[in-house]
């Protein structure tokens, strides 16, 4: 089948931001042509103001990479772009490059389901400066999307502990692949299920769902169609019991539970989608447990979110199986993660590696320079800290880390801490090296890994900001380069005068 | 090349609610398989507060529906789904069945660009009722994602009144359809251009773009940054300012336009991305004219959207065009257009159409009956209401619409207003009927539509509600329905008399 799963196996070389190939272009024909760079994808917060990130995105990224080319008509269609003056932007010469370029990166990255925190490199890029430039849009589409998804999914299944929860979203999702991807992703965050035929197929994702209220409508009355609908599917039988009056509704399945035990069925469940799903779960259980039926599941369903689930558990609601649908597939109350792909370092043919920094008024938005790794340490079990620490200068033997945001705020690690290096090389030299583990291990990576966190982090009000830290040597580097920087752009400064005109407004 | 486009003129049959197979099944089992059904696809508000809505996606709809089919491969996965007792969902022949399926519904459909409101059939679909519901959850996700963005880019377009705006949303959007399709709605919603090539590409939408801070911090210094960058791309030179310090930036771009203007190129813009963006316009707009470049443009962008545009305004800021991104790709206020799909009338083989109502707590969500048309009237050159009308039962030579909210509000339609019916028909026994107008002219209808708008629809703060109403004769049959189903459904209830057990709570 051509699908979704043929989209990533074709090459989406365009699908960037057309200042990529602009740059691509004006380097190709400067002096820089043949330098290399190293890129971060990162980002600057945790989505809905909570205390983790679970990354998401790599191996539609890995197929993305695998696949990169520039096609003919891709090259045709870019011929065919004029500057101001009607003459064509792009030289023949610059796009049989593009036509002929294979990408030769070393590319870097956390595993899908790795719990991460801001300014960690999920992805590092490192190669000519050109194709690094050129990956830059398609990785941040890809990566900030589903890592966006897969905490949302997490939060919410924090909320349920283990009730299981079903993504019902793609009638409200960003079209075909926002949808489905966001099935994918939600599913790595932890969700059970999917109502998304094709991301099942697509994706080994377990699919459920039962019927609508059209059905109903279809028949006489409600009983008809129950009995109906359970006479075909006597073996997934999840009635819908709101479609005129529930606790009717309620009572009409039990009716139908009755007749399908007969048979040597047992009713699955029914679904609650409107009205108050606390005051009704709580009338339906009475109903079912009276009527014979305990084991029966109450599936609930009507914008749910991870506040509302908390509320509805807060009520009692006796709702077991929980349907989520457009506020988890577009990430309703903050739907986009504000990843970034910042240079980190620059290296002329040959030459050594130049750090790099990028100024800005806001302490945060002022990038690491380096080539990063990043080290979680453990003891005892629990995670305790991470080291965003840089390959070649920083001193791991005894690490000391510094908050970024605060340098006198500074951490020794125990001494008896394990650890691990997070980022894992995917490609080396354009070349696939990476064993990328299945959905269903990810899943549960991401699942395990939560449980060696201290709960603070995963609390909504207020969460605990996990320790992570720049490496102390690096540190030190970057306080350099910023001075360094500032003395160079504004000319004269001292180190700790105002940076730029704009920072007095 | 095999992308996108690719994607849609491939089946993705299930790319649909499981529900939708699980109710295909069971209705085929069933005696009302080979019932006809017709469903409305509408949406019951406004998105983004706003007074109007501007339809989309009808195109991608089409493609999708076109090349419906089940693949051998999609059966085959089918076949392996199991129920809670392990054996096989889905019969053999049921399977069999969806292998040979080839659509023959007639759909109806208003064009992309048409201004719409709520309760509007933007789809209407009508056929063997099996069809229908396999249809009901692609079509949602297309037509509300791309309704929902195109909106969205109008309200957008409305505030900078013809200054051009670029969506630059691709690294934020939700995947790489989400960002694709994004773009395509934007445009058709009144965008100028996209930084998304690919989208430029399959969609003839024009692209833009110049470079990034990474540009700048490749090199040694801004200046020689944007001396390499002029070299390259002298016809399309448009300098990032902001990477250091933006005044000195501007004073920089001044230096590199001289330059230009001596080999015959002009600066053609400069582009700000951080800080007081109406303070830095308005610097650098001082800078740019002593300079002798008062027609280089001043690009903006930074977290936009129709609010902080319309601040920006108000501060007299020299902002010429503005880069829109995450708030316009994301939709992010409201990421999400909760439309929804409702089966409206019934018929059996050979049978007359029976009219169906879903009854609902709250009055907005109790569906119309019918078989509808929507008739916009127009008089001295301004839209003045639209009826939603029944095309057997409604009288539509004195037509008189009543508020579906408040059936004291009615309104008789002046004699001599002119009309057109909105929805035309797309297909016809499944056979496409329709000569889909290109996205151009998609882009001019709803901008030549809103002009024929009183101005208080367009307005952000308590627009005016567009008077959209239910003919007379439609509205009474639709009173009959509701009563009739309550007294059906709650048993010995009265018209008037509580409807249900929640409904207390």
């Amino acid at each position: 089948m051509n699908t979704l799963k043929s989209l990533y196996n074709h090459s989406l070389a365009l699908l960037t931001d057309f200042y990529q190939l602009t740059m691509a272009y004006s380097l190709w024909k400067s002096a820089k042509a043949g330098y290399e760079g190293t890129f971060d994808l990162y980002f600057r917060a945790n989505p809905f103001h909570g205390g983790y990130t679970i990354a998401c995105g790599l191996q539609t990224a890995i197929d993305y990479i695998k696949n990169f080319h520039f096609s003919g008509e891709d090259v045709d269609y870019l011929a065919t772009l004029k500057g101001n003056d009607d003459a064509p932007l792009f030289s023949t010469s610059f796009l049989d490059y593009l036509r002929n370029l294979r990408l030769t990166c070393n590319i870097d990255a956390v595993p899908e389901g790795t719990v991460v925190f801001p300014n960690q490199p999920l992805v590092r890029v490192s190669g000519p400066i050109i194709q690094c430039q050129l990956l830059e849009t398609p990785m941040l589409n890809i990566i900030n999307f589903q890592t966006l998804i897969a905490s949302k999914a997490s939060r919410i299944c924090q909320v349920t502990s283990g009730e299981p929860v079903l993504e019902f979203g793609l009638r409200r999702a960003h079209g075909i692949d926002g949808a489905t991807t966001a099935s994918r992703a939600a599913y790595i965050g932890g969700v059970d299920a999917t109502s998304n035929v094709l991301a099942g197929k697509l994706y080994d994702i377990p699919v459920r769902g039962t019927h609508a209220h059209s059905w109903i409508m279809t028949f006489d009355n409600e009983l008809e169609a129950f009995d109906e609908y359970a006479k075909a599917m006597p073996n997934n039988c999840v009635l819908l019991v709101d479609t005129y009056d529930t606790i009717k509704g309620v009572h009409n399945a039990v009716e139908i539970g009755k007749k399908l035990r007969e048979k040597g069925f047992d009713l699955a469940g029914i679904r609650l989608d409107s009205g108050d799903l606390a005051y009704l779960s709580i009338q339906a259980r009475r109903i079912l447990d009276e009527g014979g039926f305990p084991n029966t599941a109450i599936v609930a369903s009507n914008d749910l979110d991870e506040n509302i689930i908390l509320s509805l558990k807060d009520q009692d609601a006796q709702i077991t199986v929980w349907g989520v649908g457009t506020k988890l597939a577009t990430a309703w109350d903050q739907p986009a993660l504000g990843g970034v792909y910042k240079l980190t370092a620059l290296r002329a043919p040959g030459g050594e590696w130049q750090y790099k920094i990028k100024l800005s008024e806001q302490r945060e938005k002022v990038s690491n320079p380096g080539i990063h790794q990043i080290r979680r340490f453990q003891y005892k079990n629990e995670f305790i800290a991470d080291a965003i620490y840089d390959e070649r200068i920083s001193d791991m033997a005894n690490p000391i880390i510094v908050d970024p945001m605060d340098h006198t705020r500074q951490k020794l690690i125990h001494a008896n801490a394990t650890f691990e290096d997070l980022l894992k090389p995917v490609f080396r030299n354009g070349d696939y090296v990476y064993d990328a583990p299945d959905i269903h291990t990810s899943r549960r990576f991401a699942q395990e890994q939560l449980t060696g966190f201290h709960t603070g982090i995963k609390r909504f009000v207020n969460p605990h900001q996990y320790p992570v830290g720049l490496e102390r040597k690096l540190h030190q580097l970057k306080t350099e380069l910023i001075f360094e920087a500032r003395r160079q752009n504004v000319g004269g400064n001292q180190p700790g005068a105002p940076e730029s005109q704009q920072s007095k407004y």
